[in-house]
């Protein structure tokens, strides 16, 4: 790769490499300068009403066209040009005689504005905002609104930050990677990039001064836009990808160490639709099955016959395997109104996971049912664990209503420090627990894990982490209970090794990543994996942890390399 | 106390204990009817414009009068009664025909539910945009604004919620205790009853249908208010006031257990002025010394001669003894706007205590700068620490900084569970450590401190925290570094045993818990502390720690009574 002075850098989002040509986001519409009506209140009325009602359903049909976390994202989009609140104020400064572009333009600024001044934590939502603004501007001026281009030929795209209208319609097949200058792994860009893997650095500063047409590398493991890539580069990296691509389409076994240690390998799926995919690519079953898309259209919770049919899809599909659901996960970045609709100051430490299930039982006994049910129509092995458990009498609060409820095998997640903490008293009075690697590193270093000016914390490498991590896995040690990993730290192939070194009896990640996972355990013995816990221990920092296992590793493999 | 079964409970707020007959808050203003103006939208500015400047000139004068935190507070809803975007939006519909009222009722509810309807977490702001449309409306009404009852003889204020501009109008000679159906410990009556050492029980459901002038008895510790209390009842609890003012008002010597070991009880202090009552209650110094009064009222930071007449005035007041300054924690629920104004989604966890500072090094040089010369200039004994430290590197950073600039002793607080696991590896490369429990359990829980919905998990009693403190204990003893306790924790009498049980070397807390804390110390050996600790810590809850030393103190204290 070039190591020119010029190289960008920034938070890379997944695993993949992506070479080509960029083409940049066209810039917005400029403020509305017509402020007098010359044609009446009146008229410009009906022109408002007109322009909102047809760019809410603009936006709605582009989500509908999306699917998936999109969708979600421009229905509320949608909901903003038709909230009546807006639209008050819209009329109200044409009855003060503006025109329709300058009300709408002034109206969604001061709501925007009125966010930020008052101390408002609605940065993500005051973005949104923007964009519905210039979408319905354009509507009324004419004009295309700002979107993304689209040549004949695979590009990577770059520009400022993505609006979630813009990435629902990217083609997929023609975009090889998205470069933001701003924006952090909090931004839609990130999350969707996340969804779609598609290969992203986001918040790398300098972006906007590349010239179409360029050449660059797109790093999304080293976070790295590398802007002059030699002929030869460009050919080593062609060859990286095409490379991971036959792994990833390589016929593949079950997990295990060098030493024949089986890690079973399980996928991380957030509805049915990836079932058949993830078992494609090799995987053993389901180690985090989400069940939060059952819930997030609706304004009521589904029925148990609704939840039913969805569970039996989910575990005919695995017959056989095991298949680890969770238990509703609402709150933080997943409100659900029916769950709980009190504002939070801090909603990742607020009435979330099992916490809000208890709140509402009703809702968390009618999922089990719905599991149970399921469960005895099918050959899955069916596992079942409560999200966010702090306490020990949560502990024994869940695993006894869900075995009432008919749930064979029942688990809580640790996610919480006091979890981890606890992991000895927690173990025995459950059948297993499986770590939420992603919120237990944003509580232990409470650093959020979706804001970017604490991202440098947010790193499952660190060594108090790892000693958490150890924690839970020496307890199920103690009392032969099985403790999975299912959080994005187990789709980094190295820590994966360590994360087995410490204890973790099985790991899930998302489908992507099983094959390198894979390949990176096979090169080591569970005392290996022992003794890299045990370097990643005693490091200070998570770089250093990182640094001083990738080089017990490498001498490892030069070793082995040696004696071959 | 009386144990019928129409017993309140809510969230206790102190230590206290009340007794007295109650006074209820009365209702607020009907929404105003009179829609249409008929005396033109011309002259409806004109009274709106004067409604809105005498309300603000109004709140700011409650906010000069009342001082402290109110005055902060206050001055937040003058701000909002002088906010241009909702002048405009009030404008606009004073244009559209309205009257003043109903426009301002109209645009402050419109801004309050948008801010609702769009899944903002601002309910706290929202309450006082109540506040203050409140005041406006009646102000144009010529009514009064709902008030404070103020009868001529002592009462327990009992109210939904207390709105700040009430709060700070209380007057405290008459004031028992306050009472409240709503809002939880993050509520503004909490804060305040906090500041003011007023008995207060919060979110006590039901306090609305005792009648006035019913006597109630209210106790903080239990978090009950006793609804029908006998006349034994009254009179125990009125010698209990008398006896707890009176152990209060009694001379003091240092801190320490009955084998002698010293203890030093320490104040926390907010500013400068409380430093002599702090002195006279027998602190032996101050453990934490919150330096945010200097910055939140500017909007830009203070010079170094600005704060180092302040540090130095701080640092007389205490002249021979030990004064622990913390360093600018800003962020989370105290954002300074020129150090973070990125909206944040859960400032809890974002850029907060060092790592702002950090981003803004050059405040950071300038506070340590007018510590170092304040320090030379007394003879007071200056520590000062970092908040929020959550990393070896963040340690050794702020501790070489704090060097270059000349403070003696630098060192760290732990109040992330990192860094408490890491104690091991921080206490080398720093001078001391100061844990602040109440973020330390915040994060070690995953529970919002300020949040009502989870403060059952807000408990420093937990056994997680407790091994979190006794790492940083031990680490503490291992390296001969001094650990302190700063937090409300160490408040709590019987717990502030088991901290120094678990390695503490001193306790910092609210002036008006260093009585009762000095007397419990000195109840117990070292020995018995530790046995304490090993007790708590090997209990599976919060509850069943606390019950378990409470028993184990107890049997102690028989067989001491016994023995005599």
């Amino acid at each position: 790769m070039s190591d020119t002075a010029e190289d960008l850098t920034g938070v890379g989002i997944g695993r993949g490499l992506a070479v080509g040509p960029i083409l940049r986001m066209p810039e917005p519409l400029p403020e509305p300068t017509d402020v007098t009506s010359t044609i009446g209140a009146d008229a410009e009325k009906v022109r408002v009403a007109g322009a909102l009602a047809a760019t809410a359903a603009d936006i709605r049909l582009r989500g509908q066209r999306a699917g998936g976390a999109a969708k979600d994202v421009l229905d509320a989009q949608a909901f903003m040009a038709e909230d009546p609140t807006l639209k008050d104020d819209v009329d109200a400064r044409l009855a003060a005689g503006k025109t329709a572009e300058r009300a709408v333009y002034e109206a969604f600024a001061a709501f925007r504005d009125l966010l930020t001044s008052m101390g408002g934590y609605m940065g993500e939502r005051a973005t949104d905002l923007n964009d519905v603004s210039q979408r319905v501007v354009a509507h009324l001026q004419g004009v295309a609104a700002p979107g993304v281009p689209d040549p004949s030929y695979p590009f990577i795209l770059v520009a400022r930050d993505l609006a979630p209208a813009d990435t629902a319609l990217l083609d997929l097949d023609k975009v090889l990677a998205l470069v933001t200058s701003d924006g952090g792994p909090t931004s839609h860009t990130a999350i969707l990039a996340r969804e779609k893997a598609i290969v992203a650095v986001v918040g790398a500063a300098g972006a906007l001064e590349l010239a179409d047409d360029q050449i660059v590398i797109v790093d999304a493991v080293a976070g790295t836009v590398s802007v002059a890539p030699t002929e030869a580069e460009q050919k080593a990296a062609a060859a990286t990808i095409a490379a991971r691509a036959a792994a990833a389409d390589a016929p593949v076994g079950p997990g295990a160490l060098a030493d024949g240690t089986h890690v079973p390998l399980l996928a991380n799926l957030g509805s049915v639709d990836g079932a058949l995919p993830a078992i494609e690519k090799g995987a053993e079953g389901v180690g985090l099955f989400r069940t939060e898309f059952l819930f997030l259209d609706a304004d009521r919770a589904p029925t148990v016959e609704e939840q039913q049919e969805k569970y039996t899809q989910l575990l005919t599909a695995f017959a056989g395997k095991k298949v680890v659901v969770r238990a509703l996960d609402a709150g933080a970045d997943k409100p659900l109104s029916f769950l709980n609709d009190e504002p939070e100051e801090n909603p990742a430490l607020g009435l979330r996971g099992l916490r809000a299930l208890r709140a509402n039982e009703p809702i968390l006994r009618d999922q089990l049912t719905a599991l149970a049910n399921a469960d005895a129509a099918t050959d899955a092995e069916l596992w079942v664990m409560a999200p966010m458990v702090s306490t020990v009498e949560e502990t024994r609060y869940f695993t006894k209503l869900a075995r009432e409820l008919g749930i064979k095998t029942a688990g809580v997640m640790i996610e919480v420090p006091a979890a981890a903490l606890l992991a000895d008293r927690i173990l025995p009075d459950t059948d297993f627990a499986s770590i939420g690697t992603n919120d237990l590193t944003q509580y232990t270093l409470a650093a959020d894990r979706l804001l970017g000016s604490v991202a440098s914390f947010q790193d499952p490498w660190h060594p108090a982490v790892l000693r958490l991590v150890g924690e839970v896995g020496r307890a199920g040690v103690a009392v032969g209970k099985p403790v999975g990993i299912c959080g994005e730290a187990a789709a980094d192939p190295l820590l994966a090794v360590v994360l087995v070194g410490l204890g973790a009896t099985s790991l899930s990640m998302s489908p992507a990543a099983l094959a390198d996972v894979r390949t990176e355990l096979a090169r080591y013995t569970l005392q290996q994996a022992k003794e890299f816990a045990e370097i990643a221990l005693s490091a200070d920092s998570a770089v250093e942890a990182r640094v001083a296992v990738l080089a017990a590793a490498s001498s490892l493999t030069t070793n082995n390399t040696e004696s071959e």
